[in-house]
């Protein structure tokens, strides 16, 4: 967490945010959210603590009241701060007092409340204790869409990060690749997304030649060498929205089987991008995608899901993956990301956020997705 | 999360730490301890993915089998890297597949589970309900000691982190305060804890004038003025182990009512260090501090508890706080910290982190707790 979002929210915004969350979880049977510091909280209320720690910070969002937020009385000031802090009620509680019991008086016994996926098993323990007829059930599971569809300016935000990534990537093929370490070149990617406007990278991925077989390998102390392929895939929040964008490199000319590997995966990509259009599940984009790797011969060295969502974080519902059934739905956005990996010789993945809209997808990353040649 | 630990420690010394930690679940009545990534995993087995995400990473340690760490497939070669990974089985599971079923499928029905403080909701919730018979614990609830008493070279990786943050302290005295703003002193605080060898920087509290007044208060765009008090307190991550000092500083000569403020605090700071002694009830290290601050007439001014262990982590048990009756035992390390906080006005926060030891607490930190001048 790296504190607010971007002021251009209003308190008015948060208030309507939350009026939307609370109407959303009574449509799912639920009683309210309860609402750890995270990603979740940070598009509620517009406020992030310095790190989620031991002591509880909680908002409770119920049809019958007001939004509460529950904090440690020392963080108490910054909460204040906050850009939703307006449109809602702050209660602190001192180091020493069962801030648990506190909570769980505002809330309905044999009610179902809807919690943060990323809450720490600490704090719903206690809950679950203090309100034990009460159940409990995680946002994703919950209320997988409270964030996924983005309004105007969210994708606005979320498009200004696209470019920003698009920038970085424009400008890191100009690097040397051959001769240093995958980490200098990460250390350079990383950079280049503070430089065009992001203030927290997530991730910056250099994969070369077998380290590219591995999807999450991130950087490590390799010399990269002529010959390599070499997987990038970098991002982080710009103003609040993330970035993920990936591309294969090759230093020097690729073999023919490279070349052939990268094409199917590009091939596999542009279906999965063609997939997309309002009322289609989310599986059929991780299918579409899938099925040209598997036609290929390729489909057991695809490893992962084609994509994930992508908001106030960068890794959210919806995913795109077999057995998702939600249908997409105009402002939703997600990655579509197909890789092949051969281990202990190279990997390709190529990956674009991409927003629903009436007439189908449109690419927040536009880069090239030829097979680039680096120095 | 950082990355790995320092490669000091061995397979060996995580097989140890697995092996007293089953014994210690064992003792205190539980089935077994299901371990999220973060601190806890990060010292029972040196491995630290990049990030807690949904995809879920649980170590199993169960008496009855040697230990599994279940794993993301496409993170499976990072965790087999990892310097405990030799004393453990991994278990890997594919994207679209369940890894509840098979997690919950080598825990007892009925058995009382300890689970990490930061695990997030979304997985425990998924645990309850493969394992619906199962009852489960947080690890600060069910076996708060598991990490509290370091061994000697932990305590040496503990002594050399609090060198450096003295180091720091030594540095920061000397530069420019009046004039620039908290946010540039911050930033030189945590280029001085990097080049004296951390890794992470967690925190770098400036908290000038009226800010002091707020304990969390981090670093702002206040603009440092002639007559402030100042707050500085900052720690983080050298080879794999936490630091965290405080000292109060003044611009210029302090007014009568800041330093009488000033010495009040130190001498409750003072007073919890002398508590400190094995078999001492954490509670009266924290009655010790507060004592001096009340019978001053401030008690309700420290708004806070006087101390949190510190570790792998910069907060974790055993904690300093009235209702702690836990013995402090050799070994053990946490912050004594006592401040006063006057609202508008000014703060004052003294901290040094403290262990234990046969003959009562040896000091981590030990720069002057006079109060200094600076420009």
């Amino acid at each position: 967490m790296t504190g607010r979002t971007p002021a251009r929210f209003t308190a008015d915004d948060y208030r309507a945010r939350m009026e939307r969350a609370v109407r959303a979880a009574g449509d799912a049977g639920l009683a309210g959210l309860l609402v750890a510091p995270g990603p979740d909280l940070v598009w509620l209320t517009g406020y992030a603590p310095p790190a989620a720690t031991e002591r509880l910070t909680l908002l409770l969002l119920t049809p019958d009241r007001d939004p509460v937020l529950v904090v440690p009385a020392l963080e108490a000031p910054d909460a204040a701060a906050a850009a939703g802090a307006p449109a809602l009620t702050l209660r602190d509680w001192t180091d020493g007092k069962d801030p648990y019991a506190a909570t769980t008086a505002l809330l309905d016994t044999g009610g179902r409340y809807g919690v943060s996926d990323n809450a720490w098993a600490l704090h719903l323990l206690r809950l679950q204790k203090a309100l034990p007829d009460s159940s409990y059930a995680s946002l994703t599971e919950a209320l997988p869409m409270l964030r996924a569809v983005k309004d105007a300016a969210e994708l606005e935000l979320m498009a200004a990060a696209g470019a920003a990534a698009d920038a970085t990537y424009e400008e890191i093929r100009k690097v040397p690749f051959a001769g240093r370490r995958e980490s200098e070149v990460g250390a350079d990617l990383a950079g280049l997304l503070r430089r065009f406007g992001h203030s927290q990278v997530d991730f910056t991925i250099v994969a070369s030649g077998p380290n590219g077989a591995n999807p999450h390998h991130e950087v490590g102390d390799r010399v990269i060498e002529h010959g390599d392929m070499i997987v990038l895939d970098f991002g982080g929040l710009k103003d609040g929205y993330g970035s993920d964008t990936s591309r294969t490199v090759h230093v020097g000319e690729p073999t023919d089987e490279e070349r052939r590997v990268h094409d199917l995966v590009r091939e596999a990509q542009e279906a999965g991008f063609r997939a997309v259009r309002p009322g289609v599940a989310c599986q059929e984009v991780d299918r579409a995608a899938r099925a040209v790797i598997a036609d290929a011969g390729y489909g057991e060295y695809f490893i992962h899901r084609t994509g994930h969502g992508i908001g106030v974080t960068t890794h959210e519902p919806p995913y795109m993956i077999e057995g998702e059934e939600q249908p997409l739905v105009p402002g939703m956005c997600f990655s579509v990301e197909p890789g092949v990996y051969l281990p202990g010789r190279f990997g390709v993945r190529i990956e674009d956020i991409v927003t629903v809209t009436e007439d189908g997808g449109r690419r927040l990353n536009d880069t090239t997705r030829e097979l680039v040649i680096v120095d």
